[in-house]
């Protein structure tokens, strides 16, 4: 059977930076060449980052990023890598308008050209405010097989290119994504891309992008499918990744042109020439799975890293509470950046317990990270006794005192701020505007209360595998949760039990249900409404948030546009 | 001729509130029945609020909003007015999906609906995310007469239904709609409405919602335009009103029904009986237009006042500084809530000239707003002291600590906070995170700094023509701004001329201009790469601003959406 070596370039693109980009994909398009393959695929829209969001908009951008396509073809051949066709997706504006692009180049030209078909608007998607669909598809002819392309949602929906593609004749089908990161999705993406290998009826080259780009970290999980729907490979998330494969290919696909679904498909012949047999295939086997807080702790880790180091950043400085959010975003962050690279800060005032401070230093010993106290008390009573504040005010004076304490420290030193709050306060708006909220990123904002409490312990016990010292102190994991802003105060006088309270959370964030459904659900009427009542009436303060990764399959943000202003009350 | 009695009711609904709005609507109707009225017509999502965003998707409240529509249409006829059409629009969820549709209420029951079919996806919409587009129009028989709907949008698109209705035949057209203010939208809408009409060979009744909306502010302008393009009246912006008006119709439509241009006309029988004609007929005059700065004016108090009230607050509390921002938004607040509900206080510190607090105390006088004076110097002293802070980091404590005064206050007070920041601050990052930027809401976020100085000055002249005591203390107009974080510190020394840096803006945020077209703007190249990389660089900040009232073509937030991380330098 005919064969052909194929590299999935499982690569971390930037956002805007088009030389960057440019020169990532060269230095990996010859890793690819040296190990012999004849076609390199990068993730979609590699050549300018993803999502470029309003920028697509921006003539100038759309103007540069083909002019980069161009010089990375000639680039591509000056460094004698022209005869890899390189599948590089990019930013493209013709007469109608934006295009989500992909080019083949080879031989030193842009060869064959197509735009994204689905335009994914729901979730943090906002692709039909920015592009226009294509209705066109190019099919390569390299070493006499038959190669067809399609991008990322274009395998998510049923019919469309895929079927287009099939109808055809492909013997080969390429796809480049940037699929954001969700708790789970991996496992829908494996049978999702096998149905679409089946559809075409050839096999599925699925890359996907690794990386953060703001509030979205993408996960890789590239992969090769028969069309019979066997997973031949699959690379390791979250980190980048060149996997080089040998596929026998039956061949002998249909080269018909013209229209098929309402696609105008066109034929571009690179080579005719079919290749000699390989003696040994490579054939990588699949990288093993994460387990779940695994995944999670990866996709936090590189989520946080890359904000960090993508703006310029170093080094991040955070309050250290003691308690079990500071003490994850902590450990997170000791992972990301390094220990020489974090900064703690334990600011206690005279409400704070003398854990509070034992389990903060305890944290910084285990971890190796720079520490300071900073105690709050001077600053707070200047506040509370100019101004005469008691009650809730005095309380937040105090987070408040803290967030000036750190951005003061930030702005001295150049460190990042890292604002520690979790999903589960986020929802119900138990925290301080310009307090504990402050920060230039929230790396564990999508993470509900209880999930950080699993990622602890998990993050412990790997450590006690590895026979490190696990870096989360055991009593900031086992004590009760408080905010300690008064005399004796837990977070259990304010809310529910969080193991009940972030079922209710999920279902009605993230499920999106009403009020009938909760009930449905179990859960007591004077729960649901009080629930209900603190998520609704705290948008004002999520609009406020830092940015931090999306892991779960609705983050706030993007992915849940409410109004502030908002008088529906469900149940009422 | 065949006669119609209108009513265009122009009415404030808040997001949510579905009993409030339905009151709202009862009340209208009772009103146009009053004068004789045989049809009323709300604006779009009248019965909801508008823009709902993802509480379209939340299947409870589409349910509630069907529900809500029933129970109006048995209110309206139970109240005694049954026979006027009320042409309510509202949110609707089919087997396709959730719709923006308006039905026609007449004799206790729905008689008729249709849904939005151009969904905008662009600026602020996102419309495509949150509603299925309709394929079918339904024209009811009222009186002998043909009457078409379309809802917004589809009467900004060439085509469509409107074209549909012209071939299938009515007498009259009315369209609910919800467009958000911009300035100088209103002279791009008569001509619009005009040419619509004209497309439909009918009258066309363009009602408008008014009131804030977060971050919108709607103008109303609602208006009748003949088919000849004659405007036959128009209503003033930006407070509720009815206009009842006696419509000469030729009459004798077609009555087809059937596939106009893939739309489905289907045809519904209210009353077939023609009127007899009115001796004298109501003709109402159309409102004066405003002035362009007394429109601008009118948007942000009605922005700023709607915020307030309908999230409850009725007080708010902001900082003067002396300087133009404040006293502006000051005036705005007093204008938009009586000065008995707004607080100003001063917060000097060691850097303060002393005409800093003379000019906030004179704008205390002149407007008769609660004043205060809080010196931050023993604040700063603390954390300058304890922490070690210097240069931009002691200058930032001082902002901060006039943003925890601010907080403090409205925490024990319960006032809301008012960020003063203009638009050019916003765009070059001109202002300290948690600091001047602390804010519930920021009444001139979308205001260019050279616009403030001009609404200034016109809202003293206004003081003047009255009679009244101007505002704004003049020498709050006429010195050099300044933010007053070190010795003699003047804006001019950080940034460019406001004149010429409004006017890059201008290019860059509302254009969207690249490098190129900057330069063939005749500015200087040094001046450029300046205020782009000021504008790209404070992304992260603004994504933590306030919300602010829109009046540009295209203001900060949904209409301008940018990644944080973003390497893209125009012009590299």
């Amino acid at each position: 059977m005919p064969q052909l070596r194929i590299a999935l370039a499982q690569v971390n693109a930037t956002v805007g930076d088009l030389d960057g980009n440019a020169s990532l994909i060269a230095s990996w398009t010859e890793r690819a060449a040296d190990a012999g393959a004849h076609l390199v695929v990068f993730p979609e829209m590699v050549l300018t980052g993803y999502p470029v969001e309003d920028l697509a908009l921006r003539k100038s951008f759309a103007a540069a990023s083909r002019s980069a396509l161009s010089a990375l073809a000639a680039r591509l051949d000056a460094a004698g890598h022209g005869s890899v066709a390189a599948v590089v997706s990019y930013l493209d504006l013709d007469e109608v308008g934006p295009r989500d692009a992909v080019a083949v180049l080879y031989g030193g030209r842009v060869t064959a050209t197509q735009f994204k078909h689905h335009l994914p608007n729901y979730g943090v998607f906002d692709e039909r405010r920015l592009f226009k669909p294509g209705q066109t598809l190019d099919i390569v002819r390299l070493h006499g097989l038959e190669v067809g392309m399609v991008i990322c949602e274009d395998i998510w929906q049923e019919g469309g290119p895929i079927a287009a593609l099939g109808a055809a004749g492909v013997d080969l089908v390429v796809s480049p994504n940037a699929s954001p990161y969700e708790r789970n999705k991996d496992d829908v993406r494996e049978p999702l891309v096998a149905r679409r290998a089946e559809e075409a009826g050839a096999p599925l080259v699925y890359v996907n992008m690794i990386g953060g780009q703001d509030d979205l970290v993408f996960d890789g999980d590239s992969m090769v499918v028969s069309p019979s729907g066997e997973l031949l490979t699959r690379l390791p998330q979250f980190v980048e990744h060149l996997t080089v494969m040998d596929l026998d290919l039956p061949g002998g696909a249909s080269t018909s042109s013209g229209d098929f679904g309402g696609f105008a498909v066109r034929r571009v012949t690179l080579t005719s020439d079919a290749l000699a047999p390989y003696e040994a295939l490579v054939t990588p086997s699949p990288a093993e799975p994460l387990s779940e807080p695994e995944e999670i702790w990866r996709a936090l880790k590189v989520g946080l890293g890359d904000y960090v180091r993508k703006n310029g950043f170093t080094s991040v400085v955070l309050g250290l509470s003691g308690g079990i959010d500071s003490a994850v975003c902590a450990a997170l962050a000791v992972d990301a950046l390094g220990a020489e690279n974090v900064h703690g800060v334990s600011m206690p005032s005279v409400y704070s317990s003398s854990h509070s401070r034992s389990d903060a230093a305890d944290l910084a010993s285990r971890t190796g990270l720079h520490y300071q106290v900073q105690a709050i008390e001077d600053m707070v009573a200047v506040f509370v006794g100019q101004l005469g504040l008691t009650g809730l005010a005095e309380e937040n004076v105090q987070a408040r005192c803290r967030g000036m304490t750190l951005m003061g420290l930030s702005n001295q030193y150049g460190h990042l701020v890292l604002a520690t709050g979790n999903k589960t306060e986020l929802a119900v708006g138990y925290s301080t505007i310009y307090g504990d909220a402050v920060g230039g990123f929230a790396p564990i904002k999508d993470v509900p209360k209880t999930l950080v409490w699993e990622l602890a312990r998990w993050r412990n016990e790997l450590a006690a595998v590895r026979g490190e010292t696990p870096p989360i102190p055991e009593n900031s994991i086992s004590k009760p949760p408080s905010a300690e802003l008064r005399p004796g105060q837990l977070d259990a006088d304010s809310l529910p039990d969080y193991d009940l309270l972030d079922r209710v959370l999920d279902d009605y964030v993230e499920g999106d249900r009403g009020y009938e459904d909760l009930m449905a659900a179990g859960f007591a009427p004077e729960l649901i409404d009080k629930v209900l009542r603190m998520v609704d009436r705290a948008e004002y303060k999520r609009r406020q948030y830092p940015p931090g990764t999306k892991i779960t399959f609705k983050a706030f943000g993007r992915d849940r546009r409410l109004p502030m202003t908002n008088a529906w009350r469900e149940g009422k």
